[in-house]
């Protein structure tokens, strides 16, 4: 037995959303028609309002529903530092840090030639241009510790080198709060390496 | 710093779903805003049409996009019994079986006069009007083996007592595949209770 066209359709398409499988969708779908209709008309009118718009900012590119978003416009800022992330999420999670006051700018994921991903899709262009034509003296290169995201660091960094900015990149070594025994060689190896005197 | 409003909102809108949180429902929005659009947009569509579209099966109550659903205008099942559910999604749990071939009747939810529903938000009174004016013979109680669908079971069975239909429910007993270590002791009590000789 399956479902009725309709029923199907909305199960399909809750399935866009990420971490949802088969069965997530199913439980969504009837509770979404049995107990709250009314969310679910919620949740439609923002997905449309959100989708038409909400863009990009043209100076960081994160995403915005302004041309220009709040902490780019920010006049409290410090517009010589610039941290480069991999996408609007990572711009909160540094946000929620509280411990950076420059702007950001936010590429369009990480290189990845397999899937045909090279640097104008990251909008490294942009990146470069505003280096050029802005007062910027240090770039923080904020991408994920991956292997795309390291080799997207290093890209920037040598596509950079001559434009007089320093450069940098965020330490990788242990976390916080975590256990030596339960670190993976490769971070502790950096850990290592990355050590700092103290004395 | 907080999102802008619009993504917010559409944060907000994403909790409504269940078993999603906040974190779930920022990547579900950072992930439709940036790499699904066109999902979002046809999850919004599929919403709203459901919403609109889909109602309650006049016989069985289920979901229905038509007013008689696809099981209660079937001409090839027993009409004889009737198989009395919790709600929709239990339909597709029996079907799956391959087991049944009677009809089903969908109660909204069960019992709990603690969140104050009684038996006329179940749509009891629609069930009793439904054996006295038809030929059902046999009620099965499916509902589920919690204390409120065990209430609800035991309420139904005492309605109907005089109508001269037989009531049964469904049998408790240790789940097929499971190891009777992991059984819980009410489960195992049902199912030495419960024991059907086989010589």
């Amino acid at each position: 037995m399956s479902f009725s066209p309709l029923i199907q359709q909305l199960i399909t398409s809750l399935r866009c959303l990420p971490g949802v499988g088969p069965k997530s969708a199913q439980r969504m779908a009837f509770h979404l028609l049995e107990r709250d209709p009314d969310g679910a008309l919620a949740l439609a009118e923002a997905l449309q309002k959100s989708v038409s718009e909400i863009g990009h900012c043209k100076l960081c590119r994160t995403l915005s529903e302004t041309e220009i978003c709040d902490i780019c416009s920010a006049t409290d800022r410090d517009s010589s530092v610039l941290c480069i992330l991999e996408s609007p999420i990572d711009v909160l999670a540094v946000e929620q840090t509280g411990g950076f006051n420059g702007l950001y700018f936010v590429l369009s994921g990480h290189l990845s030639p397999i899937d045909g991903i090279g640097p104008e899709d990251l909008g490294i262009d942009k990146l470069l241009e505003r280096v050029q034509s802005s007062d910027i003296k240090e770039l923080i290169l904020a991408t994920n510790p991956t292997v795309e995201g390291e080799a997207t660091a290093h890209y920037i960094a040598a596509q950079v080198k001559d434009l007089g900015v320093k450069v940098s990149r965020i330490a990788h070594g242990v976390p916080v709060g975590g256990e030596l025994e339960f670190v993976d060689g490769g971070t502790l190896a950096h850990a290592l390496a990355g050590r700092r005197s103290l004395l």
